[in-house]
């Protein structure tokens, strides 16, 4: 393995398996440090023999080497990744998994070679539905047997090149390090991290789709009162960066500003309200820098005497799907997916 | 007026009218000092002569003094006092009002009159049903007509021993001061604190039930989906005193305290919960001191290594009439009652 990870500079959440969050500050940018990039884990850190094997339902099966996959043409990504959990703490009753607020997100450059690629090498059979990527991470899930952490995607989204599906090794320019998976990763821009195996170690094309728990139990949408759906593309959420919560302003022109993304599709509008039954009013959006990298907002707060005291900012992001974050969190069972628009209380003094 | 309060030590909401809430260090004692207490005000402060005058469907027509109340009998009571607004931050949408979060409640002791002592030198003519109480203060509300703020009790409430409704001039031992009311102000324990008419001016007996602004248009609650309801008694909730929010606990005995009360009788059971889908332990709850007296609990939380990282602590209370507060808050259009159990994430390391 490489060497251990700085965890110093992030909020944790759990030590082992290490799961933490980004510091607000750490939100800003718009690349995130690796250092301050939120880390997700299922499992300790797992051993990994540097190779990646493809097998399963494909003509040539495989296994490459760092070098070998670098041979195959390296292309470098800017994505903004979310956990499937964030924002769970906002749900009620709180659901059991790892109690995100919300800022388990970030965004960094990913350098790898596209999946199709690596596919196109091993030839998947006609008769192949799906591939299962499977990381070297596992673990006695909740008491029972020995798992790995294995998601799926179809053959499809697989080989279409316009999913960008990446295989990556760098993050940020520099080697993956540990906690994000080195040597290897899946990258699946627009998704929530779920589908970001880290740790990748194996690629099986499946003639039937997989079954297992990261993928039928774990991260889907159990709605109460709805079909369940499974949790794929990140829902459109916009982030304050600044001001922070219980934050005291001075009269002037304040700017909230922050970030904005959305699994389906840019970012069209982002939208602020002041206090209760406020209007919502646009916020300046910088277009978008590239397909699933966050957006910069931000919105001049006019601030007078009159103002003095505390008050309620919220922010909600509309993005081109038509899709427009909810007041309220959507309840389900595991907690996905809550991108009810932030609430922060700031003083004016 | 009295000198100006001093206003320093809380968190203030409004300045002008003067809004504020406690700091969550201000309710940790079991009398909250006067300097600690949340303010609650409609209107600017009031000029006001010194007198009450009892008036209306009575026999005998009175203005009192301050020193002629005192000879009708004096009593002291301790009582806690919420905000009938208390928690509407967590109401979305968000609702107009003073963005109060979960800190506008306090206990004082209060001294004075029994209402009913007062009425009974004024005679109700038995064609009364209700009791107006009139504060010295008014405004333009909402930019219209120049009104007071106004409540109503019914007579047979107002005249009710059993009920405990006080015409207050002190509070904790020291004359009113004027964010609190001064000279003379009303206290209906166990109601919310809209009861509590500040700035006491005038009681008038009614034939007919009062309609003004602040008895039928606000503090009702306007439910979505059932008939609405004015809003009386306190709803039971247990606050969290300590630990705070994102406080970083070391491993060991950790006892998470706080305070619960509700207008439904006393707290039966207070309740806390670690983490989602959490069991709700039973937490140590003091007997209550008195009638409509906040409790003090307690829970000892056992932090080992394995707690190293984020944990989402929550509290619920119970009372005798049976209510338990509810995980997620029922919105109601003018946001009054938020009893949702709490929420506080704190951080071990």
């Amino acid at each position: 393995m490489s060497t251990a990870p700085d965890r110093s500079n992030l909020l944790m959440i759990k030590g082992a398996p290490f799961n933490a969050e980004t510091p607000i500050e750490g939100l800003r940018q718009e690349l995130t440090p690796t250092v301050l990039h939120y880390v997700r884990s299922n499992f300790d850190l797992p051993d990994h023999d540097g190779t990646l094997t493809i097998g399963g339902a494909v003509e040539r099966p495989l296994t490459l080497s760092l070098a070998e996959l670098r041979a195959l043409g390296e292309e470098t990504l800017t994505v903004t990744l979310e956990c499937a959990g964030n924002g769970r703490v906002g749900l009620m009753p709180l659901p059991t998994g790892e109690p995100w607020t919300g800022q388990a997100v970030g965004t960094a450059t990913w350098t790898g070679v596209p999946l199709r690629r690596v596919l196109e090498e091993a030839g998947p059979r006609a008769s192949g539905v799906e591939v299962a990527f499977t990381g070297a991470d596992h673990g006695h899930y909740k008491g029972g047997a020995d798992i790995h952490f294995v998601r799926s995607l179809s053959v499809a989204r697989a080989l279409d090149p316009a999913t960008g599906v990446l295989i990556a090794w760098a993050m940020n320019g520099e080697p993956l390090n540990a906690d994000h998976g080195a040597p290897l990763r899946l990258l699946v821009p627009g998704w929530y991290g779920m589908g970001a195996v880290k740790w990748l170690a194996r690629i099986e094309v499946l003639e039937a789709p997989y079954q297992g728990q990261f993928q039928t139990k774990s991260y889907v949408f159990e709605w109460p009162d709805r079909a369940w759906e499974p949790v794929t593309a990140m829902r459109p959420r916009a982030l304050i960066t600044a001001p922070v919560e219980d934050e005291t302003l001075s009269p002037g022109i304040v700017t909230v500003r922050g970030k904005a993304w959305s699994g389906g599709g840019p970012i069209t509008a982002v939208e602020v309200s002041i206090d209760g039954a406020g209007e919502w009013q646009p916020a300046t959006l910088a277009p978008p820098t590239g397909e699933n990298i966050w957006q910069e907002w931000s919105f001049d707060w006019t601030l007078g005497q009159q103002e003095i005291g505390r008050h309620v900012v919220r922010a909600r992001a509309t993005d081109a799907a038509g899709a427009t974050q909810p007041d309220m969190p959507e309840w389900n069972r595991l907690g996905y997916g809550n991108n009810a628009a932030q609430v922060l209380v700031v003083y004016v003094r």
